[in-house]
């Protein structure tokens, strides 16, 4: 069971960079986001990207990180995304061990305690790039590429992958 | 040599989106990065990120990107990221192979001819979600996490890997 947690973004300025992240976080196999604010429209985002792509990925809102964190931590692996964090590349075969994990995604000032309440720190490089690149990479090294079998119930659509063009399969439900 | 062409995109609406694929290419061992729209500001952007974190990452923008590709075909394989693809997890090692690469990310509408110049078309996964994390997934495939063994040099500041903080170098440059 793989979740995402998603803290500390503005969302005005943010909104492209939180919706990458949500769709990120859906294509790779994650099964639900938790956003630290709420916000119907990125609900609405995940709806519609459901409703034509399939599958039931799920959105919700927390108003206590702290909170929730600990909950979670009962039964989950905490998993903080970041710059500073043990290189990927040596932490990987350890994390890959873990079964549930709560993966926080955090914009540039991450408040301390995150780096202190997670079970590891880990950094995708230690130079700047984005915290959507950093989960995409994350979830397909612990995944080994198999997100991408992933199967999405009731798609609207889907794409047959194509050497040289777009095929699309249109999908009647009944 | 790994190079990026990124196409497509409109500069007001997207600039977030360009500046983290431009941390992605530089972060993730590109060299240099070719835009298809004159912008000051990125080049900017490029200079100051060069200018604290070491390396010297290129921003270069084209008027023609049909002539562009075409000359660059000569003595670079042309890859196209699009969902519509060739599945990575297929067409990996055949890429592996290949030593000058110009990678082409564009956005949601890529002129059809993109489709039949590229030598290879490939797919991070089938379901829609950024350029930014497919450009990412991408150069660390072919990679293998090589990447972030990068050196780079005159770095003002550096971050030393660290599992429950931030820990980081200041560096005086002579």
């Amino acid at each position: 069971m793989i979740e995402i947690l998603q803290i500390g973004q503005r969302l005005v300025r943010d909104e492209r960079v939180i919706t990458h992240i949500i769709l990120v976080a859906r294509a790779f196999n994650a099964t639900k986001i938790y956003m630290h604010e709420n916000n119907e429209h990125m609900k609405n985002t995940v709806y519609k990207i459901n409703s034509t792509w399939g599958g039931n990925f799920e959105i919700d809102f927390i108003n206590n990180w702290k909170k929730f964190i600990k909950i979670k931590k009962k039964s989950y692996k905490i998993i903080h995304l970041t710059m500073y964090g043990e290189d990927i590349n040596c932490a990987c075969s350890k994390i890959n061990a873990e079964n549930n994990m709560l993966i926080i995604v955090g914009a540039s000032k991450v408040p301390r305690e995150i780096y202190e309440i997670a079970d590891y720190n880990i950094a995708i490089g230690n130079q700047p790039h984005s915290e959507i690149s950093a989960l995409a990479v994350f979830l397909d090294r612990i995944q080994h590429g198999k997100q991408f079998l992933k199967k999405f119930n009731n798609a609207k659509i889907e794409i047959i992958p194509d050497v040289r063009g777009k095929n699309i399969l249109s999908k009647t439900i009944d």
